[in-house]
């Protein structure tokens, strides 16, 4: 089949190579559309970072690069394995990426995104997304029902962001915080206002981004550059902050508003990933008892996100594909553009 | 009544004033020992801080300084205003200083220690330890039994640990890191063991600290001049990392311990106040959902910490009184021996 593989920093070819092994428990789905990650962008230009190195087999995958990509997933079930009963050939499908040992005590305990030894098709192997086909777990193909393959594709990131906010704690009707509106911070806004979260305020300084994040669902826009962000939220909240508070940029500036921001006994969830130590007062954390909690990946998140996007809760995502290529053009039209375009783009996808 | 007084910075007067006003639900205690707190030296040192400076009169006692000073209180009751059941005259009680609106949504929903107005007997008015009687809630004085007024006051600085311990969610048989071996180190220390933590690991370089660590009741104490602490918890927890771990220190080589030594989805408490920014690498938060919690205080913990005390699940806690002195003396053999003698004193007990 064709693949495009990952085979180090700058290195990625589109070449012939075997289709993915099947086996009893497990579909093979022909992919129709695969999104790029923030983390392929990670790998390809500064990587490997999480795909294994050379000599570094994957411990679950007993894989190493070069790795087919790929791992914001959609397609249509091809083949289904021996047992199998919960789709059918011919469903549309998402495919959630985690690879997993199903035996540390994380897993056990149903935390499968902690597992020690978690990897990820299209970073780990054994198959991907940037490829005609893949191989997953049943437990891990999410049927899409009637909705399409793009927005199928968009189920993996907006999982992310759906993880987050199960983490905060939010509830129906409260005033969320979102700092940042790249694209988990746009989806962060989105999903807030599908799952009943009236007020949600988000923290921007582009112009292009402020406007995708009023699209996105963000009630107010506010600009550090313009105004005291924390001392506004207070305004608008009675002096009492926001519920809770995501920080989606990776900067000490950032996250300090977040913290400052919240309601006592709040909480802050950190989703980004910091490429520095962060510099911040945790006052607001001792006198305040707010939260700053951790969030990675998803954990039984791909239904539910799926749920509020047949029922119609969840809308107009598709304002957030901002591009469709071929996998052949990945790097001058994915990757590079992404980089270069920061503003412009929050999601493209890639049909393999 | 004889009552000490704080006036400002490194000015402390012992002088008669009024009784406090007793109020129907109130109850006037004999104060028999009252503990020095960390905030207490600092507000000589450096004060005015918490305590309400000339012209800024706390919002619920309406008081400003001078102030009788003094919150881990414990005496005899010496009159119950009308209604009053819970006591009766002669009793030895703790005294919990909490002064709260009980208006706001945290009063509300029992959070009544991140109270938006909160104050405390001894920092805000109306009364206080270092003096021969103050006045309190019903709901806020908690029978010793037959506990001795030295140990009830001990109950207020155990209930701030009791409490850090309750955040941390931590069970009776799970692994626990203290970071940190000062008097709320060890504090949480000896609650942990008496919860049921059966290994308490403690981070200390001080030689006198480490000592007072394991009488305290810690397992193993580790000095990070000596190894590298996280390696080894890793290493003693078979590469899990604890469940839960507590920042008692204030700086920020020390909460980065406590984040890097915390099992995947762990806990980790920073119970101490900050005089500087943490410079901290979040990426365990984001790559392992490690949370790191705020505390503030107590809620609802000196019942339960005097049942510990009763019951001999917490014993020997006589070893953390390392000096009894009169309030004439507070500043000589209180204040200036606690800031000269660090490692050598846990808690000094005044005698109003």
């Amino acid at each position: 089949m064709r693949a495009t593989r990952y085979y180090g920093q700058h290195d990625i070819r589109t070449e012939e190579i075997d289709e993915p092994t099947m086996k009893p428990g497990y579909v093979k789905v022909r992919n129709e559309w695969t999104g790029i990650c923030g983390t392929d962008l990670h790998e390809y230009d500064d990587g490997p970072m999480f795909c294994p190195a050379p000599g570094h087999s994957h411990p679950l995958t007993g894989m190493q690069l070069p790795i087919v990509m790929g791992h914001e997933i959609a397609g249509v079930v091809a083949e289904v394995g021996e047992g199998v009963t919960k789709v059918k050939v011919g469903d549309r499908v998402s495919v959630e990426p985690y690879v997993v040992c199903n035996e540390c005590e994380f897993c056990i305990a149903g935390q499968y995104n902690i597992c020690t030894q978690a990897g990820f098709l299209g970073l780990s192997g054994p198959s991907g997304g940037f490829a005609e086909f893949c191989v997953a777990e049943e437990r891990r193909v999410h049927p899409l029902g009637n909705l399409s393959t793009e927005v199928g594709a968009l189920v993996e990131p907006l999982s992310v962001a759906h993880h987050a906010i199960v983490r905060s704690g939010i509830k129906a009707g409260q005033t969320a915080l979102v700092v940042g509106a790249g694209p988990i911070g746009l989806f962060v806004a989105a999903i807030l206002r599908a799952v009943g979260v009236d007020t949600v305020y988000t923290v921007e300084i582009s112009a292009i981004r402020k406007a995708k994040a009023i699209a996105a669902g963000s009630t107010l826009v506010l600009d550090p550059t313009q105004e005291n962000v924390v001392a506004r939220i207070h305004e608008l909240t009675g002096g009492r902050g926001v519920d809770a508070s995501f920080e989606a940029v990776g900067v000490s500036s950032a996250l300090q508003t977040a913290i400052d921001a919240t309601k006592s006994g709040g909480n802050v969830v950190n989703i980004s990933i910091w490429s520095h130590n962060a510099d911040i007062n945790l006052f607001g954390l001792v006198a305040r008892e707010v939260n700053l909690m951790g969030t990675l990946a998803y954990c039984n998140d791909h239904a539910p996100v799926i749920k509020l996007l047949q029922e119609g809760k969840l809308t107009n995502v598709e304002q957030f594909i901002t591009g469709r290529i071929s996998a052949t053009d990945i790097v001058e039209k994915g990757f590079k553009e992404l980089i270069n375009n920061k503003d412009e783009n929050v999601k493209i996808l890639v049909r393999p």
